[in-house]
């Protein structure tokens, strides 16, 4: 029988290429989108169609209205999303973007979803470029969220194992591209840029698309991503 | 200036009795309601109520539908609510009122919605007999959140206090409904059923309704509850 995963599926570059990755170690996937009132709903429809490429055992999509809190330019419109930031300053200081405890509540909410299908892992993509910029992205957060799992759930206290799989925390952009394309990642479906327009075209200027534009250039990939005309 | 609190207040006799605790030793509270498809709106009413009695500085109601992950007899109407068990039984077990990693996505949230408005504390009203039967509620269990909490957040990196505070935890029902006597709280309002009927009314028969009602007894307190005829 194979190891049951719940994968947190945005849509994103960085996500879909978990999802073919945990599918490829022979997992049986259960995908989780988290709908927090993002900026634009090309993201939910793009988790959709990876989930749908993947063949998962079940996507679900949980909406949850996370602008009721603000403090984020990707949930608070009145937060201009930062544009044409110097790609070295990027991650050197907590960005706007930064949902507060976003992942905290993402994890909880995939342990919740893990505990009732009986998956023994949660997949989260979280990446060196954001640990440096996002507190809840660094190794030892990742420790201390998989000792409270063990202590928070039925099936914890029960003794199973409970793993946080991160496998992509020690990569740059680049080598999560070049890992996604040996999977037969198609990036055109996915979208990461904070500022899509009602087309489900990036911006090209965001820091999202800053790093994803040189993620491909540095690895001598072409970028399928479908940009606005001024990108 | 006084302490900012997020209280997560159900609408429930604990919360409720918890939030008028918080007001009375000062804090600024910032009550969070998480309406989690419950049976029943009578709770997010009473809720509403027991806010504006405290003349809270902010409520938040946030919906989030956790019947979709199912599990439980109080998002899962599939699941029957346990009836007439003995009360010497209640808390032996883990109970099927159990919401999977329930406190986890709760505290998370509060966290999240503690970091926008700078406040350094989140109030549970977890108490001796949820933690007997519930993973989620035990003192080890707060200590690996607040733990947690630290490693998660813009605020806890750059090193502002953030705690967690249980004071109802090694208190019985009793004992709350004393304290919640001495500090005022109308619990004709508030509502802990896990099987309301549609006008509010209490079953009576349900864990939650057998431990208010026993509560009531051994504190020597009038049960002003509105229960229904059978109760």
């Amino acid at each position: 029988m194979s190891t049951k995963a719940v994968v947190l599926l945005s849509g994103g570059l960085d996500s879909s290429t978990l999802c073919s990755l945990a599918k490829s170690q022979g997992r049986e996937v259960y995908a989780l989108t988290i709908n927090y009132a993002q900026r634009n709903v090309h993201e939910i429809d793009a988790a959709r169609e990876i989930a749908k490429l993947n063949d998962v055992a079940e996507h679900v999509i949980l909406p949850i209205d996370l602008s009721l809190f603000g403090g984020s330019s990707l949930t608070d419109k009145s937060i201009a999303v930062a544009k044409d930031v110097p790609i070295e300053n990027i991650g050197k200081e907590i960005p706007n973007s930064y949902v507060p405890a976003r992942n905290t509540i993402f994890l909880s909410l995939a342990l919740g979803y893990a505990e009732t299908r009986n998956a023994s892992e949660i997949w989260l993509g979280v990446n060196q470029l954001d640990y440096s910029g996002y507190p809840d992205c660094r190794p030892e957060y990742i420790d201390a969220f998989t000792r409270l799992a063990k202590l928070a759930t039925k099936v914890g206290v029960e003794g199973a194992a409970l793993e946080i799989q991160t496998p992509l925390l020690h990569l740059t952009k680049s080598e999560i591209i070049k890992l996604g394309v040996s999977l037969g990642v198609d990036y055109s479906i996915t979208r990461t840029c904070y500022d899509l327009d009602e087309n489900g075209l990036a911006c090209g200027h965001c820091e999202s698309c800053l790093l994803r534009k040189n993620g491909f250039l540095e690895a001598g990939v072409p970028d399928p991503t479908p940009y606005r005309n001024d990108a």
